[in-house]
């Protein structure tokens, strides 16, 4: 029975100075490194073997996933890395203190960018100082895939190809698959395969550094679903 | 101009404790992992921005590649975990303290293992305690692939191929490659691309931690190779 194991990054730089980060590359804090070692030892103690990894192009997931690997004596499993496991692109917001933004736009305004399933963000512009636009790690994506914002729903949507391209086969085939990655692209994974509506996805949260382990059936059928 | 970019792994465990690894998946030493952190300096330093990084199934030479990259700013970069670069398998030895199995065999025997281009150490059966023929990570190999020893020669037959299929397609295209690997890999693919003589590359030493840029043309001749 393939089990599918989700592992959400912990704490990173930016968690720590309270600031909105979505695409920005900030890297993990020591206690972000902590949590990744201790999901690691969690999945070796659980006896976990996994056949392939897949995580975001963000540092803070792929750390993530290598210790998770290397704290079970797998670190030469294969990894693929994919912007669609990113996290979700905050627009305009990134790197905004979430503080001075609710003082700017209001706790109410604030609050619907975090938890609409629908409402976009303000957009950030292909030209904005950091945009992903201007990132030598996107160079090969279709300049009308790279988002300005994005919803839970948009993240969901490019999300969902990588699923079906990716992970779903290997599902099918049997095999054990990790998934290191974020809040949201790891809520829209959660929402798809388990069938959850617009309106309760929103209300799911992921703990970090915390494994979710899911017994799969080569159906796609969700056997059980453990938290380590 | 496409780089090709060799990194050799620092200081193992094994490496302090004087020991044949070879295909032993030994971590790096505090020392290893900090002549890895250096070597990633020396790369941003130089601003290398590489498109395709290729690394073992070692841990040691895994954990070399991503701290380069992370050192770097390029985690992201697509990683690829090859056996085909792993470290020349010791056969016997492995496991064995290099002063203890001079005393056994003597030290000429030793030289002889160590130095000479094709003969093989005593070899390893499928059978014997943590043979590779017993490791998950080999699972998809025709077990006749699996060597139970090898020399130089051998090495660098199984190290070509992978030199055919993936390092050279990305050189072609003009892409930055990064290989992070082993001293006897390495030595394969330097004698492979220099056209170094079976006699003369038992003499060739590449450093550890010191990265090696080459300068390709995109008909894979060498324009100019630097250490860093």
């Amino acid at each position: 029975m393939p089990k599918l194991v989700f592992v959400r990054h912990g704490q990173s730089q930016w968690n720590l100075e309270n600031k909105f980060t979505g695409w920005v590359d900030v890297d993990l804090s020591d206690k972000g490194k902590e949590e990744a070692h201790e999901a690691g030892k969690k999945i070796a103690k659980a006896g976990i073997e996994f056949d392939q990894a897949y995580t975001s192009v963000l540092r803070r997931a792929i750390k993530t996933c290598d210790i998770v690997l290397d704290e079970s004596g797998q670190l030469w499993v294969p990894e693929m890395k994919s912007w669609r496991l990113n996290e979700r692109h905050y627009g305009k917001l990134q790197g905004l203190n979430k503080k001075a933004t609710a003082e700017k736009y209001g706790d109410e305004q604030v609050h619907i960018w975090r938890r609409s399933y629908d409402v976009l963000p303000p957009l950030q512009d292909a030209s904005d100082e950091g945009a992903a636009a201007q990132d030598r790690r996107y160079k090969y994506l279709d300049p009308k895939a790279i988002p300005g914002g994005e919803n839970l729903k948009v993240t969901l949507e490019r999300v969902i190809p990588f699923w079906e391209d990716q992970i779903a086969p290997k599902l099918i085939d049997g095999k054990n698959v990790l998934v290191a990655a974020h809040g949201n692209s790891l809520r829209a994974l959660t929402k798809y395969i388990e069938n959850i509506s617009d309106d309760d996805i929103m209300d799911v949260e992921i703990a970090t550094g915390q494994p979710i382990v899911y017994d799969m059936n080569t159906d796609l059928t969700i056997n059980s679903k453990t938290l380590l």
